[in-house]
């Protein structure tokens, strides 16, 4: 029995608290500067309110003002604050850490200097603090499952294997599955990019869903649930996008450093897989497939949370430096070039007879 | 304009005619053995009876007993027929066609001595005609989707670049796009296990049917296109076995003498994402996940053909006596092994650490 602190009350952070008190753990879950009011419904009723039911027992709510009495006899810290709230992590929450303390990151991104090279959030935070012993989990693992405790399977990655063996050995159960790795860039960049290419393969849908008189901004049938009889969903659309992904992965993964290999396994095509069957970059690619520009899309979706989008721009921006500099060539990315287009509000058709 | 002979008057068979009409080539359908009915039917009405529409203009059917007829000034046959309908096209149609003839092989399959070797259908049929320029399409296609037009990508391949241009000159248009390469067994056998893998990927939806209380042999929601709200689909069990998948298939490439990083592509991740949605092998592989025995599931669908069947028995087969030999491990298929004994009446549970 060890104590896991996670800071950050988001959906995501919040449901690792299922297999580590599942594993016997007591948990102490941070509420972070915007989690004020998630951490006050868990106080007064056990409720997560945007998870929608009770915590599991052996996790304690913290608001982010009682931060201090989280800390002590802590085994693993969890960050779980999204990308956009890196910063704020790095600065407001690594200097309680203890030295040598393990950090395991859930947070998804990779950094720009605009220098053509990306970072991921462990080189980040270590950066901040290069005692630390940083781990990450990246895969295909949607929340609701998870704490549905139906099976979950995610890469574990950390330069140290016995820092991601720790990690497995604190979390994994019967339903939650880590696959530990020292290819931190690979699977870091691998799930990082995967929401650019998520957008990539729904384009697909948005394209069959146009052809079928659908250009406004109305929710996929897929969301509604509603019958679906009749409709063509471009498979092989979608098909030829999602090879051309996996494609365009390993050769970013292999640009930035990783094994491209990655790209096969749960970080890569098994994350794409899920994440461009549905949530909210999948529902922009959509969108965008309909013929919707970015305007219209950020009218209709208000003030949602869009990874792809700063992810996209990074890449890309990077991808152009490095082909400047002659280290790789743009004609190997048609696909993320289209993307980075469309999200950038410029015009762009699809040329498939680029892909390959 | 050329003459393109399509052997074989199934629907992937036909389906070829309409690029190939496009492009403006004359097309030649004559049936098999078995396409007596089909073929009095276009030629009755011009309608396809399996494909349930009017082929296009310049497509002439003939009876298998007109063969002789539809040879002369062809510049590509096409081989149409069914993975069991191999031999007979071997012993029964390439005694037909004139020397050096260019045949495009649709038929998926690996052939098996009982020697832990697999064999194409292009190294089947060369055997018999080494004088013959033998192609091959592989990849996502749903034939409805290609007659109406709407964008397919495949990979072509064949020994020599120029065999596979020349299938690319004849049959590229503005929907239907061929990717070229000389990775013949890459290609062939990335197409012929994705069925097996597909079968994989498929059991988690059945497995969340279970779940949700169904246990007979009833069609899926997907099937009938009916309200799923409230429906969990195990995407996360989905993307596991997705990415085992991936994984596995790679191996198997590279042990059969192909480029692994095919997997990536089109014959790979991408025929692999289409075919687990949907299809005859997906829905063996949800009725496997329901719980149902192969003896059940066979009674329910009657005389279905499963190319799954075969294909995993052989690669399984294969597998082992490669193993036997000290050539592979038996821990690197997991899910091979599961899907050969569920398909071989015998019980197995997935064992999800063994992933990976």
């Amino acid at each position: 029995m060890s104590i896991i602190t996670i800071i950050g009350a988001g959906m995501m952070g919040s449901a690792i608290s299922w297999p580590a008190t599942d594993n016997g753990h007591i948990v102490r879950l941070v509420g972070s500067n915007l989690n004020d009011s998630v951490i006050e419904s868990i106080k007064k009723t056990g409720i997560h309110p945007a998870l929608k039911c009770k915590l599991p027992e052996n996790v304690f709510p913290f608001y982010f003002s009682e931060i201090k009495e989280a800390i002590p006899d802590t085994e693993l810290f969890v960050c779980g604050v999204s990308s956009f709230g890196l910063e704020w992590f790095a600065t407001e929450v690594l200097p309680f850490l203890p030295q040598d303390a393990h950090l395991m990151v859930l947070t998804k991104g990779l950094l720009s200097n605009h220098d053509g090279y990306l970072h991921t959030t462990l080189h980040y935070f270590n950066e901040y603090r290069p005692d630390l012993n940083i781990s990450a989990v990246g895969g295909p693992c949607i929340c609701s499952e998870l704490i549905g405790r139906h099976l979950t399977m995610v890469s574990c990655c950390a330069a140290e294997l016995s820092t991601a063996q720790h990690l497995k050995a604190l979390l994994n159960t019967n339903y939650y599955h880590l696959q530990p790795t020292t290819d931190v860039i690979g699977v870091e960049c691998a799930v990082a990019i995967k929401n650019t290419y998520a957008v990539g393969v729904a384009l697909a849908l948005g394209m069959a869903e146009r052809e079928a008189g659908i250009t406004d901004a109305r929710p996929s049938s897929w969301q509604t649930g509603a019958d679906t009889t009749g409709f063509t969903p471009y498979y092989n659309h979608q098909a030829a996008l999602f090879a051309q992904s996996c494609l365009e992965m390993r050769r970013l993964v292999r640009l930035f450093g990783g094994n491209e290999d990655v790209v096969s396994g749960l970080a890569g095509a098994g994350d794409l897989y899920v994440t461009s069957q549905g949530g909210r970059n999948g529902r922009l690619g959509v969108l965008l497939g309909r013929g919707l520009s970015m305007a219209q899309i950020q009218e209709a979706l208000g003030d949602v949370t869009l990874e792809s989008v700063p992810i996209t721009k990074r890449v890309a921006e990077a991808v152009r430096i490095r082909a400047k500099h002659g280290e790789v060539s743009l004609k190997q990315f048609p696909l993320l070039l289209h993307l980075d287009a469309l999200i950038s509000h410029q015009p762009s058709t699809i040329d498939w007879e680029s892909f390959g």
